[in-house]
């Protein structure tokens, strides 16, 4: 099967080098990012284009939700499968007389950081049950999380990501203001961090809530508002208290 | 200095093994609860009492909050030097003719797990600067990261937590009743959820962040608020989105 990799993005970068790192050939990478581009090339030793689409039998397109449609609309080739990367889109928003898939890889991807393929959990859908289960064998090579799942089902599990993910690492983010403006290092919290999070690889998170709020402890959830001096922190540490009450009937 | 730990929860617990697993000599565990006093006893081999509490140099009082005081009131002895272990409460809370200090370690703890003490931090006020060098000392037997800090910075680091912990950990809750609605395996957002920590060992969250908010991305947005049936969920899913909106101006 031949296939081509579209975007010069993170995605992009992260699946050609999970491809090709398991043997999985890729003729081309193609996007509009020169420099990007280049330097993908490189370090997967794939050939890439600005400007001719090679034909393939597999195109991957890995760019922004905002411009899949538009980039499905380069894919002449009939009969070829096309699959986009995207949690949040319906295989319907590919544009072309070609056979449509998702193949979503569940992650938070930077060009920096060498990721673990193995452990990336893939959600794939096709038009029909030939490519679907083609497209599971290829995503198996991969990783050992696949899954079928449908536009529906991926939303949801965008959705999770979310809170799971963009959220956690933006209540990081208000620490480390709260910790800056106290020329605290934010370094003294990473143990407590890292232990937060290991304690979920065995423990419900709904068991494993510790703090104030679970606790009922009005004295500190006062102490703490009167310490707040960022209407920002202060909405967050009120809902985010508020939830947790709610969630445990205190 | 012969040392006493008062409490029979999960930080004496955790606190009696630091210290033995040092070979830092505790001569007693004293508390109400005989049962989990037992099985700390039995585990770190050290006699307990729920009656008679021991004559000791060093008492550390690791119970919650609102028993510090009544607790700190059974330490007769003059000239001891008594220590409580929260970061919500100032020294001045013992009430007792001896001298006072706090010894307030950073971290969650369960009592199931086994923690690398080493890694903890510990945040150390006293009355004098010898009582304070020798508690440094102690602490820095057990852990690499030793500070002094007095009431008001420990406030805020206690504050710093809620966010960097409880909240993370709510933040994961509410994602599981996301994904357990739809009957996703909450399994598949640990690997994504280990990168969204792991990022920030060498990143700056605010550095780190992605989403739907940061890149502005308003379908998206919408289309996950239309899929959200939860009260709560909604209004966290809001107030993080407006928020990292704020933090990155879009």
């Amino acid at each position: 099967m031949k296939t081509v990799i579209i975007g010069s993005g993170n995605v992009a970068y992260h699946l050609a080098k999970a491809f090709t790192q398991n043997h999985i050939e890729v003729s081309q990478i193609f996007g509009r990012n020169e420099i990007e581009l280049r330097k993908i090339s490189e370090e997967v030793n794939v050939p890439f284009s600005t400007v001719d689409l090679s034909e393939a039998d597999f195109y991957l397109i890995a760019v922004s939700d905002s411009s899949v449609e538009n980039v499905s609309e380069l894919i002449t080739k009939e009969n070829a499968l096309v699959a986009h990367t995207s949690g949040s889109l319906p295989m319907e928003v590919l544009k072309g007389n070609y056979r449509k898939a998702s193949f979503y890889p569940l992650q938070t991807f930077s060009k920096t950081k060498n990721l673990d393929y193995s452990r990336i959990p893939f959600f794939i859908e096709a038009e029909n049950q030939i490519d679907e289960k083609s497209l599971l064998e290829l995503a198996s090579i991969i990783s050992q999380n696949v899954e079928i799942s449908d536009y529906e089902r991926r939303k949801y599990i965008h959705l999770t990501a979310v809170f799971a993910c963009n959220f956690v690492n933006h209540l990081f983010a208000r620490a480390k203001e709260i910790s800056d403006s106290q020329d605290l290092d934010f370094n003294y919290f990473i143990p407590l961090i890292d232990e937060t999070v290991e304690k979920i690889h065995y423990l419900e998170p709904k068991l494993a809530q510790t703090g104030p709020a679970v606790r009922g402890d009005e004295r500190v959830l006062k102490l703490h508002e009167e310490l707040i001096k960022d209407d920002e922190h202060l909405k967050i540490y009120q809902l985010m208290n508020e939830s947790i009450k709610k969630m445990y009937n205190k």
